[in-house]
């Protein structure tokens, strides 16, 4: 079969990224969605969306000039995308390339390696210490003149913790020559951007998406924001139409209904701490997040608890091969209602494969 | 500014498509979409969707495998993808790199060389006559060792131009070693197809689209089929969730509306004969088209003439800047109702700009 034409060297190493999805019926705190649902003006739009809406090719400039002005941004500033993911991939494609250096602390969000691997540029990962902090001190050594792309998920997923403002800057600082991803996905459940930076800082790219705090993951709505000096770049990558016009027909709605989001990010952070005293009064290992997921260390047993999670109709994810995560289960955090179905869930399936604190 | 991080050398020379959208109201013969409306049967389904149902992930596997059994095809051999532009630039980001060489008749759809031209490889164009039948012969002189990969629209964009099957198989022949990619976004106004070679033919990728003769391009819906040992290469580069959720849900109705299908086909048909004739009458060059549009000659006043159809509510496409299309405009073919209207206003722009048949 020598004759088949084969595909780039950078594909033939890339792993395919499948996600365990199908039959997810039940508590979904596997993913990090929105557990419950969509702002209700969002299920109104769509009630009045016609026939011939359909065949129209959609037109992302309209929405984009409303986002950016609702995040205090220029038009010039914002791209939206089609789900944050393909404002990893048009970044990757934009700037990398053979030669390049692509540098991850890790563990961190897997689409960065998926969309990095598929490029001709070499990945460079930093790993973090047991407690999961940012390891700065470990990238600055690792920056090279080489290095084209740093990206830092803020907070870190599956982690959840936070990066410091300054360890940004000082990242920013010690790369000029190199784009610094700021990916802001949970800051609805954090609170702090570097958005305000974008004006000032040329090497600086914040990107945030609409499917986890305004539960929109269907629609996949992500948004990428830079400097202006850099942003016709990524224009000319990404395809005219891949926001698709029924997430652009919504998204309108969804950002003005603060009153919904405030109240699901206030659901979201009581639940968090109903789950944290959870895993304290087991002697669970967990670490301190700002996002909506908690990671908590099982140890050897992951593999079943997850099983029996799901027999009780939780699911939860399993990260036990993520870098430096050996026995490490990631559990979404939800409204309180379905938290406290997950805490029973928790006990129930603690007790059937005889967790005990010893057991990492 | 020389610190600023510099993109790659191929998005440099990249053009940015920006599509002439903004202020469509009126008759939309300008995209090729779907005049007039999707089947109702996909709105009945948007309108049973929750808040909830936005909340998730798209799932494409179960609605791969039901487009793939609709077209006779096995799962492992389709990947759905974010409209039909999606699907070509996963097939470039598959295949070409530096030193490969991508062979393109023109004039042809645009995104061919979009996306080409964001990869390191290098485009090689071979223009069609002045009849813009498909070179075939000029296209067999091109291939060289270095050829990776070759764009075949069938019908061609903006001429409507078939092409044979028997040409398609010599071109797949006479490089083994390149993929050759038959783009049918337009299948249904032809009627041909070669997604019966992919079985056989290991070197074959079929392109179809949902936003022409179904009407849904807002939703963003297109397809990529090939032998299976290819497959597994693309889905390592595309995204596991850049197919929409809304457009998985509604796919399954489109598909199973024959009846509106075919009705919308036979309303284009018949509105095709109907310019055709008019063309004729008026003495206006036209091209023999299999697709929902036709070429047409206007000549130097080809943006008067584009302009005075829009003062008139009509929209339609210059095309004058593609290879060899000096002077020409695109009409989209639509419901025999906008076509008609589309008719009375070309005699009324025609006289308006005093188009004379010598024009050209």
């Amino acid at each position: 079969m020598a004759d088949y034409p084969s595909p780039r060297a950078a594909v033939l190493r890339t792993k395919e990224y499948h996600p365990p999805l199908g039959a997810r019926d039940g508590v979904r705190l596997d993913f990090n969605e929105n557990t419950f649902a969509c702002s209700p003006k969002v299920l109104e739009v769509l009630g009045g969306i016609s026939r011939g809406d359909l065949t129209k090719y959609p037109e992302r400039e309209p929405v984009e000039r409303l986002v950016a002005s609702h995040l205090g941004l220029h038009a010039g500033q914002v791209l939206l995308t089609n789900g944050v993911d393909e404002a990893i991939h048009v970044l990757c494609q934009t700037f990398l390339e053979a030669g390049d250096e692509f540098l991850l602390p890790v563990p961190t969000y897997s689409m960065y390696e998926v969309y990095g691997s598929s490029t001709d540029a070499k990945l460079v990962c930093v790993q973090a210490g047991e407690d999961f902090a940012f390891p700065l001190e470990g990238l600055l050594q690792k920056i090279t003149p080489a290095t084209k792309l740093i990206a830092i998920a803020n907070p870190n997923s599956p982690t959840g913790r936070a990066v410091p403002r300054e360890a940004i800057l000082k990242v920013i600082e010690s790369a000029p020559h190199a784009m610094v991803l700021v990916d802001e996905a949970y800051f609805h459940f954090y609170g702090h951007t570097v958005l305000d930076l974008i004006d000032h800082i040329p090497n600086l790219v914040v990107t945030r998406t609409f499917s986890k705090a305004y539960g929109l993951a269907g629609l996949r709505l992500g948004m990428l924001a830079a400097h202006e000096s850099q942003m016709h770049w990524m224009r000319r990558v990404i395809s005219p139409y891949s926001v698709n016009g029924l997430a652009l027909a919504c998204l309108p709605a969804a950002i003005e209904d603060a009153t919904y989001l405030e109240w699901y990010v206030e659901e979201v952070l009581q639940g968090r701490d109903l789950l944290i005293k959870a895993f304290q009064q087991r002697s669970l290992r967990y670490w301190p997040s700002e996002a909506n997921f908690l990671l908590v260390k099982i140890g050897a047993k992951h593999k079943q608890f997850v099983s029996a999670m799901r027999q009780r109709d939780v699911l939860v994810r399993d990260r036990s091969n993520d870098p430096g995560c050996d026995g490490c289960v990631r559990i979404t955090v939800g409204t309180l209602e379905h938290i406290n179905r997950g805490i029973r869930a928790l006990d129930e399936s603690l007790a059937e494969i005889r967790w005990s604190p010893n057991e990492d």
